[in-house]
């Protein structure tokens, strides 16, 4: 996504979903608010449902309801929420599955007291752990990853720190977790930090996010990133870090950079948005083409787009427009006014690309049913040619950290060759981003060295075990 | 309005507001359903109410609804609307006035038949007339101007179509103006050609809209734009098409340029998105400066602002990041939390332009307020220099024709000088656009000659005649 | 309707339904505030809108809105209208015609300020007068004849006094009107008080409602019942009764008795519930019949049921229980669960019936389906006989003032003999009261002489002229 | 209550409040949908929240929503529910704990595949057994038994049936409960009966319910009651009982005959609405009054004032009329408009009261402010004597079984002595049924021995062992 605009769910389009995303505030006056503007910062990390759980340092409040923040918390159940500290939730939606049941915070009561949980990311070992768990006579109102965690903790028999610790090395795959009780508040990443996590301050109280885009709109100061890996407890007697993974191996999502994460925010220092630049810039280098014009496809692309337009000298253009009021309850076209032209989305802008060689930047192809449309789009719309840059590579893989990728079958780079798919969605030229392209160029901007990426979807090199029949270069 | 992005009703910041948006077609077996995509294609015209009425040739249905188009016409009052002819309406939001009563399409029993009238903009002789109407005995159930049409029509007594002519005869001021009745729809626009309104087809069915995006939506083929005290029936004997007003002068309102219409709509033949740039352009050379990053204010700015880069060599960013999920229902900060620095709105992006000098780019000044405070967030974010620029000319007199401007005293520039502004918004230099500036700019990527733009919130000089202690040019 | 337990509309069922509820109050610190609880207490007459009206005495403040008041209110609406006096009303709900646009008050500009009103009752003339509005240049928003008087009051051209008297002349039929301007309330009713409408006082201010039970409410005095043909005008120098029409002969509606008002308010000072079980009484002495148990259809003829058991000297049971929960958005069962015994509304109580000979009382038979149903109920719970008696006369003409009843082929007294009806809802004996019963014990219980009923539906002796092919005493 | 007429819940008046309503079916092709109609008809029993789950055979369908059945089930997701086999329930309002966390059934799944159960009632050894569960891992996410049990089944590692045996045998208090698998349907009833639970036959399908009011609904034939400290097992091969525990003794809940069930179920072969009037006509032989008319507060006194009135040979009215629309979304007058008079939920009917000695029936006293309310009421409506019969004995004692009874303190008979409260309350005489009398008059009608009633809250004779200081007969 680009400019922080595009970050309704897409069901006709063929995107990349992610999990979820999470904040979290301890002892602060003003901390369920504080939250309610943190999650609602990463709104575009999920829309299917959204909670808040506050402790005043006794006992827990909290409210979940389904859809936007705005929307779950329409009426006044903020102001039940009381306390010091809370954490809170955004849930992406998933087709038919959405329940409140899997709305988080989890909340649970167990021999130690009150626990809440977030998380977001996926677990590759869970199902094995909850069967284990079942065995013993436990129970599960979810299907969700967190309830096992919650488990774990619970049967763990320590006191909190020592039983999450304990948790958190029966667990493997993608997570960012806040664990709050009643006093504390517990941290936590995965080994392979797949799932991007960061500390600030608001004064002299400690806030976690998922992006640093909320840490703008809460007024917190960025401190650092959370490391692969790594455990931070805060309470009373201030925040202590510490390592509970042996062997850590950065491996950050690179879709975060890609697609899901706002441009403004930071990921390991680098601006999401000057990334995606570099993208563009990057895309140019390896692709460059005769053209007229250079258009994005709003708004996820626009920032590779301008980048493109920078390093090949051609005028950047509003050569797409979307409708912003295309929302969920929206009326669908049937097929019939969708053959008539009926198209709600998004349009082409005649008098930007008529007559014009159009070079078209998207940020993915998974199915490539999108990207065809877009395609035709431009070409009743009168661009001489359309040629189309992906600033990305193919994704030949599914993923198991928490993206809903299609399954392999649906994944057109997975099937078809380059020229089978320009072909399908009828460009004049397509090209793909290189990894290596990838990777030098997110981190260019910074002179940052390469700090570690996931690019199982590309590659298939999954940096976890994963418990599917498929290629794991960490196996090797 | 820049890149079709800024739509929602913005009331903590100071930006204009227009009227309305009207749509209608003629004839076709979808024209209930073409309608609803139409105005929801429109919805930035107006948000506070939605409506659609259609004729089946004997009778009318429709249904009117409070919020967006979406809202309106949450609840399958869609399927109960049917007909081969309809006409649509979006209206604006006003604080504090909004009711159901006053949404459009109005619909009135007369003793020719059903009427149904759907209008965008505004009358400067409403209030004589209705004054004299009551007078005879009228009755008024809203304070639309639009009422005001219908009575006049009433009380004619000629069949529709002189009734119709009749009363564009007595009223002045701004209009565009959909009259249907059971078998005609009725098209109108001031002398002054104040609003947009645009012709078009669909097969052999016509279809009239205030902007061409709505033709882009619902597939059809854009003829022509409605000529200044134009009129035009269409019935079973096809269209026909007169000019009602002996003397006509085109004033455009040049804001729908500078911000009310969508990026993607062309007015007049020319593309409001390429305008923007070339204000953009324009204001380059009026007022270059030396600078590192160029940004635009979202949604409203981005076009103008990627003209000014392009024209200046100095690089387009993404500085300014508007969260996309600010609606209607949103918990605002109270003053406390926006002291300690809870910003929901807009986010300035530290890494674009920390220890930069930065031209940011807005499409116009009515109060100050919002500027002063986008320039604050900028320096807080590190920025070195704040360059401000507006893509239009100093906003010192109100409107009339529909623009809910800001009464003179409220208008920063009317009371103050450019000096005193660039004080309170406290930008290190600040420059607007020159009237002829902006007149140039608008046709010149088209060669299209000043086909008439009302300036007069700049300059003062009205187009018509107005009932209040006016200057007016058209008076001299 | 029996102890003001049977309210809400049921489409199932083959009951009558009248128009509306009027509620008034002038000059008192918590107008809208009383009108609220007024217009709650009037809820039985209506369940499709309700709306409130207030005068400050300068200007109105209002709001309408669909469903309960409770569901037109739900939203704080009412902090919204202020003001020393206001007028209510509360709408009934017909079949696939639910408008807001029907919701009254209805409000109105014109010459002389502002109007609102509120009427109940139905004009046998409004279609004459109208058109010939019509034809002088009036339009209509709504198909009430409220909007009529409205008219007529506009075009008068007299002060508001005058001008209302001068209306109130030409209309005929059944009304019970409230007329606020900024400074007066002016109160009517028609000259054969075939609505009932009552005067009364909260400290020093004067209250008007429908009926008497919204006084207990409100903790209001009642005064007077308003006479036939009435005007009073209250404003700052009080109240001023007048007489309005020449001739006047009252003759209320006898359903107001037998089924629609409240039990707990009186009507022309004879109790409701007492005048039912008089009904009940004089049954029981007109169709005497050897039995175990009396039981009434809930909620509507429990008062009639406890007379009748009463002056048998046979015991009154609940034999019949109603389910208070099913309302509006109750999902129906459809043909297959109902023929497999799915019933939601009523249950026979089987221990109370069985083996029993039941008397079964119900207020009228009007397409005599439900009579039926509930017979067949009866027997399936074991009852040995079912004797049905019925308070009030056969329902053998339509009603042109307010009420809903079914076109004459409809009505099955119109069509059937008694035997007939008896043998079509299976019942072994059949009686229903006389209209000669019905009067003598209406008045009885009060030593009430009898002051005039409107027995049209019964007997075809319409009290006003009325403009179709009926049958009418008057014009003899 | 009586009539079935009162039941949303009255937070103004002092009532006591009951726990839940339960519905089960087994293998029936509608079987959501009757389950549906079933707990509808079981909504006086809860009014908090409802929920159906079902089960094809191999896996569960569900939803549960906060309010009535018609608002959970508002927007078709009755129609998401698929299978022969269902359990429903409706859930009481107590303040402020509303969660949509609590509503049932509870589903779980378990190593034997899923879970739902539905529980009416309340354990007494809750907490005892859940602090074991913590301290062996378990985890709560809901305060309610009905988790508590689901977790002792999933620990007890047997079968199903074994499991729910064992699980039986360690929960102590009152208990109607549905288990389902995907195969089975299990019923258990605790071993004092305290709560309802009948079952029946819909032709060759099993069904289960609270109250066999739900039985007529759906068309239901009863079968019997099911016994204290029976369980069943409803599968594939048909119904098997069985007594899973050694010692029983019928203790039913005696305020079911008096308040909660509606008057047209049979528990235990008694007729609720029968038994009430018994109750009434008991309560007259023990203290008879010379008095005029006799009156019941609606709607739960009707069927007693009734008895009583017969058995005095005094006139029954309705001098009491319920205001049917007052819900939970009800704008209450403040305190000055209450001073004013205003009263919205019950009105005495002056014409009945007036100048008249009343017997006014209430079927219990428990804070004692109502029936003061009440008593000053019908003496402003002119009453000359108020005599209040209480049909049921003082409740001194706290209820453990699931009855929201104040605690000790607030109530009123365990503070004050009869001559006390009738001072309180302002009566002419006051007199509460002997708890002789309340046991001889419930099973007179039929000749029904008695068959055991728990009378705790009236003698503090509990039937169960309770862990809290409480005097308990059971344990001498």
């Amino acid at each position: 996504m680009s400019d922080g605009l595009m970050m309704e769910h897409d069901d006709l389009w063929d995107k990349l979903n992610e999990e979820c995303g999470v904040f979290g505030v301890y002892n602060h006056p003003d901390a369920p608010q504080l939250t309610y503007y943190g999650i609602h910062a990463l709104q575009h990390r999920g829309q299917e449902s959204a909670g808040i759980c506050a402790s005043n340092g006794e006992s827990f409040s909290y409210h979940r309801g389904m859809g936007l923040v705005t929307e779950a918390f329409s009426n006044n159940e903020l102001g039940k929420i009381h306390g010091r500290s809370a954490i809170g939730h955004v849930r992406y939606t998933t087709a038919g599955e959405s329940k409140i049941e899997n709305a988080q915070p989890l909340i649970f009561k167990y021999t130690g007291g009150n626990l809440a949980l977030a998380h977001n990311g996926n677990l590759v070992n869970a199902n094995q752990i909850r069967h284990q768990l079942e065995r013993q006579g436990s129970i599960f109102q979810t299907t969700s990853d967190t309830e096992v965690i919650a488990h774990l903790i619970a049967r763990s028999g320590y006191e909190i720190e020592e039983a999450v610790r304990e948790s958190l090395r029966m667990i493997k795959g993608a997570y960012a977790l806040l664990v709050m009780t009643e006093k504390k508040l517990i941290v936590a990443l995965d080994p392979n930090g797949l799932r991007p996590l960061v500390l600030g301050m608001i004064g002299d109280s400690y806030v976690v996010a998922s992006e640093t885009c909320a840490f703008e709109v809460v007024g917190a100061q960025y401190v650092r990133d959370v490391a692969p890996g790594e455990m931070i407890i805060i309470d009373e007697d201030g925040l202590r870090a510490e390592r509970f993974a042996g062997q850590t191996q950065r491996a950050i999502c690179s879709f975060e950079y890609i697609y899901f994460a706002r441009p403004d925010s930071d990921i390991d220092g680098i601006n999401v948005h000057l990334a995606r630049k570099e993208l563009g810039r990057q895309l140019q280098r390896e692709a460059a083409v005769e053209a007229d014009v250079v258009t994005g496809v709003p708004d996820s692309s626009i920032s590779a787009a301008i980048g493109y337009a920078e390093a090949a000298g051609i005028p950047y253009e509003l050569g797409l427009i979307k409708n912003r009021y295309v929302g969920r309850t929206f009326i669908q076209p049937n097929q019939e006014l969708r053959a008539r032209g009926v198209r709600m989305k998004l349009s082409a802008v005649r008098k930007v690309v008529e007559g014009k060689r159009v070079v078209m930047i998207d940020d993915s192809i998974v199915r490539g049913t999108t990207s065809g449309r877009i395609v035709t789009m431009l070409r009743e719309a009168g661009a001489k040619e359309v040629h189309v840059r992906i600033s990305s590579p193919p994704v030949k893989n599914p993923c198991f950290y928490g993206i809903d990728t299609s399954s392999r079958e649906e994944l057109i780079a997975s099937e078809k060759s380059l020229e089978e798919i320009r072909e399908i969605i009828g460009a004049d030229s397509l090209y793909f981003l290189s990894p290596e392209g990838l990777v030098d160029a997110i981190g260019r901007d910074d002179d940052a060295p390469n700090r570690g990426h996931c690019l199982a979807c590309f590659n298939g090199c999954y940096p976890t075990e994963i418990y599917e029949d498929t290629k794991n270069c960490t196996e090797k």
